[in-house]
């Protein structure tokens, strides 16, 4: 069963915002075999979407369309929705009523025609109700074919995604079984990964597919089945696994297909009852809110601090100036003062701290842009290590932070 | 002028990662007069992506595809370009050097076999030098259209549009004059402010197309005009915009396209000579690294802490035991307490604090999931605001980072 997105919006073909719709829903569809086809976006511009449509119903049984359905005038997808299916739109009571709720209990704002005729919605459609804003998701069917438009706004999407679309497709349609394994492994590259499990990947059966997941300092290694039989996908499955484990030992984090290495890592400190502080200069709070995105994060993540400037690594967590003029301030010994300090400043099991330039120019030390010094503080030692993390600003904060989440894994 | 981008990767539609390629081309593209006509993310699957070339030439005029470059055996492009161009593979000496000079400089791993691969390009193609990387960029004609392929790596791909590819669009297509005037508004909702200026948006002429961009807190106003007569175009739009201000002067920020209101706020900071830090709790380090994230953040910000466990609060700011037990650590008083402890332990002109309850769980504090109160410090007062931002802990984080912003902005 295949599946082709449709994202509208000038906005992202502008470029101004990414569009992180699609990845969220070809994951989700992905989990119960739905492949996605193709991702599509394109203006608010009519001839362009009923085109998109009409080649999406022709590649695809199921067509998601996000976005267009904001109350300004730069959005039309409703109307041409309504022409793709030769209907017209009428009002729907509980959208309308759903829409004043949301006004009386969120908004300071009055409610204005242009946000009431959110609910108006074509005839032949069901609604999906949006309890998080004001523009319903739409079901319409034409030809077998199933189409479902929903708002773009990220959580408004998501929630009717998960509480809505997914579950009535479960229910119209039979999936066959299919499985995932994702194998996280950390601090090999690509291709070195590649060549040394290139024996094993030959020898896999041609059912089941391997994909290669790179991002910042981490390799997903994503193994697919799709099978009727589930008992024996399980098994092969599985004894690939037990094949691979052995040759990937050393870099080997876990199987969580969704978690980042932070997550897990916040989850293994949380089990062991340890707790985290952090000390970040050229991080500059990547590192803490890395953790604290995660919900839970308060049952082992302490604190941090953020010692931009170099007389606070002095004032806040007590780094010696005289160390600061011997060593500079990115080095290894201000490193390792950096994560004793904040260790001892939020009272924590294990402390880590940052201290580089992440450019584009040279601050208060020589060091050349893309130094990074990183220490972990653990009860009874301090370590530390230092990268060149290249001359992008953003490359250099992302692969820095990357690193930390690493080299305290290897300690836990 | 059309652009078309295919990005290719089973990555992007199994939703493991988000495309954010496509938007800055987009944004890039726009700025001199190239409108992408569609973004297609397909499979690394052959048939498809030849399939999808050819639509793409029927459409567009220039067309780039990202992604399906990498040395390991999901990536097919390159032979599949081949395919499209009826060409084959040759090594290209200047691009091996390049892949060795990589490999010696940045990498600890041994340079194999797969990685010389990387210097195999299709004989028409004229390389395109990836000195972030070592798969090169390449640029192939066919009936007067522009192909161009690109490492799917964010920042090599960036490096190649900027340094190689815009100006060899340019020397080699005449382009229209264009123009965008962007206006940054925060603190109004997208349907109020449409109704706001709805007059002026009807009497707009016909060649200045008007596009909301809203995002978490702010909209962008974003007037674009393409055409032949640069003065005339350049005159009306600042018409435009003169009649326009005066009926959004309590909203409006600036005229930034691309630059936040964090990167705006601290460019303010530091023209002033003012200095920043920030006190979070619930936001755990967003706002801080919202402002890092930004080249020349150390003029102005001086440092920040994450008290995430209530006994910090006490501990490094210096907020009182008895007054959190009195008012709850989510209260007017502890917000401006951190603020001013913040304020005072790093030195600075301004402060910032929050303190909250991001969810998805009640924390040290009776506080709903979604309370936040947020305070701002200066030289001379303490004053703070209570917010709800809903149940959504990724919403409450960013709505709760972006009101920060706009508070300290009203001050400024």
């Amino acid at each position: 069963m295949q599946a082709e997105i449709i994202t509208i919006g000038d906005e992202i073909l502008i470029g101004q915002i990414v569009d992180t719709n699609s990845a969220f829903i070809g994951k989700e569809f992905n989990k119960f075999g739905i492949s996605v086809y193709q991702i599509t976006s394109i203006q608010d511009d009519k001839s362009h979407i009923l085109q998109a449509l009409k080649e999406a119903e022709a590649n695809a049984d199921i067509i998601i369309i996000t976005g267009g359905l904001g109350p300004t005038k730069d959005d039309i997808t409703k109307h041409t929705i309504c022409e793709y299916f030769n209907d017209t739109l009428v009002e729907d009571k509980s959208v309308l009523a759903n829409v004043e709720q949301i006004f009386s209990k969120w908004s300071s704002a009055p409610l204005l025609d242009v946000n009431k005729q959110q609910a108006l919605v074509p005839s032949k459609a069901s609604v999906l109700m949006n309890h998080n804003g004001t523009a319903p998701g739409m079901w319409l069917e034409k030809n077998g074919k199933v189409f479902v438009s929903l708002p773009g706004v990220p959580y408004e999407m998501k929630a009717l995604i998960t509480d809505q679309v997914i579950p009535k497709l479960r229910q119209q349609f039979h999936f066959p079984y299919i499985l995932h394994k994702t194998i996280l492994t950390y601090g090999k590259g690509e291709s070195a990964l590649a060549e040394d499990i290139f024996k094993w990947e030959e020898a896999l059966p041609s059912f089941i597919k391997l994909a290669y997941l790179p991002s910042l300092g981490r390799v997903r290694l994503r193994l697919s089945g799709k099978s009727q039989d589930r008992k024996k996908l399980e098994e092969e499955i599985q004894k690939q696994v037990d094949l691979l484990l052995p040759q990937i030992e050393d870099i080997f984090v876990g199987f969580e297909e969704d978690k980042s290495i932070e997550a897990i890592l916040g989850e293994r400190l949380a089990q062991l009852g340890k707790t985290l502080s952090v000390a970040e200069s050229c991080t500059g709070g990547k590192i803490a809110s890395s953790f604290t995105e995660n919900a839970g994060a308060s049952r082992y993540f302490k604190g941090s601090v953020v010692t931009y400037a170099t007389e606070t690594k002095v004032d806040v967590l007590g780094v010696s100036q005289e160390m600061i003029n011997k060593h500079s301030v990115v080095s290894k010994e201000v490193a390792e003062a950096m994560a004793k300090g904040v260790q001892k400043l939020y009272n924590t099991d294990y402390a880590i701290s940052t201290t580089g330039n992440a450019g584009p120019e040279k601050g208060d030390s020589d060091a050349e842009v893309g130094t990074v010094w990183i220490a972990i503080a653990t009860k009874d030692k301090v370590f530390s290590d230092v990268f060149n993390f290249g001359t992008l600003r953003e490359k250099v904060i992302g692969r820095a932070t990357s690193k930390a989440f690493e080299m305290l894994f290897k300690e836990i």
